[in-house]
């Protein structure tokens, strides 16, 4: 969750939680300019890598669930499309090089202010290894999941649908929101 | 786009604009506390609400493109799920109540920092009428949509791709992020 705003970050002065003129929720808003901060749900973006039979996992190297299996995804970043930043992570966590996105599942983490939008990919050439955000990165076949040990339920989650789905013909989508 | 960053919100201190160790891009890094400064794109979630044949626009009263025609849609709260914000939307902008939601559309407005995320919905009642941003709010069929006169491209996208996709019988969606 943000943390929470106790000075403008525009002016410097100290703000005002208030609910501003036509709005209904509290902000923190700026008694010298004026400025009314908001704090919005950020996106996650991700993605399958796929190789062959097999997807690629990356065992993390930072906390959250250090040393926990998960698929490469993170924070967009402002200029980026939601593909791009899917791409981006994959080429820092696993210095992987993924194309053909395809959507493939946004899952709503509203308690912590969070959607994640999960692609799938597919690895241009097979190449990869541990970004600095990874202590180590796998191609892994379906019955060699570490399911015990992924990161995120979100992760989990994507990974199940998705094996589930490579057994039908159809390529279904999971884009409820 | 996000107001530039001249002071900490969490302390007030002044930021330094640095690439904190790790990565890659300048980011407004305080250096009394510490606290990283990020800023992310925001997600505005947005409904087509139907009605038999039609479909509900509301004229904006208010800037940008006070007068002009557009879908409801606004910023995702934290705390809603994109559905839920998509709802409150119509609500809001349209004092309409409109379920059997299913997402339709998605656009990376990646220059402005906004990911757009469209439903398609239905009005549970048939009623609505101008919530306090809109000027007025009016049911259109295909032949009366404004197109001369409506707020933003988003909108326009949305509604070319929606009538084109009525008159086939496969329900397509337009999440290609």
């Amino acid at each position: 969750m943000p943390l929470s705003i106790n000075f403008c970050s525009h002016c410097g002065a100290k703000v005002e939680q208030k609910i501003p003129s036509g709005e209904t929720l509290l902000r923190a808003v700026c008694p010298a300019c004026q400025t009314i901060h908001y704090q919005n749900p950020k996106i996650v973006a991700g993605c399958i890598p796929e190789w062959e039979e097999k997807i690629l996992l990356c065992r993390r190297a930072i906390e959250p669930r250090y040393g926990k299996w998960t698929l490469p995804a993170g924070f967009l970043e402002i200029g980026e499309t939601v593909a791009q930043g899917a791409m981006r992570e994959a080429f820092e966590e696993a210095c992987a090089r993924v194309d053909d996105l395809v959507a493939y599942a946004l899952y709503n983490l509203s308690f912590i202010g969070q959607v994640y939008i999960m692609f799938r990919g597919r690895l241009i050439d097979g190449s990869y290894q541990p970004g600095h955000e990874s202590l180590s990165v796998k191609l892994f076949s379906e019955d060699q999941i570490p399911w015990d040990n992924l990161a995120f339920t979100v992760v989990e989650k994507t990974l199940k649908k998705y094996f589930k789905d490579r057994k039908i013909s159809t390529k279904p989508t999971h884009i409820t929101a």
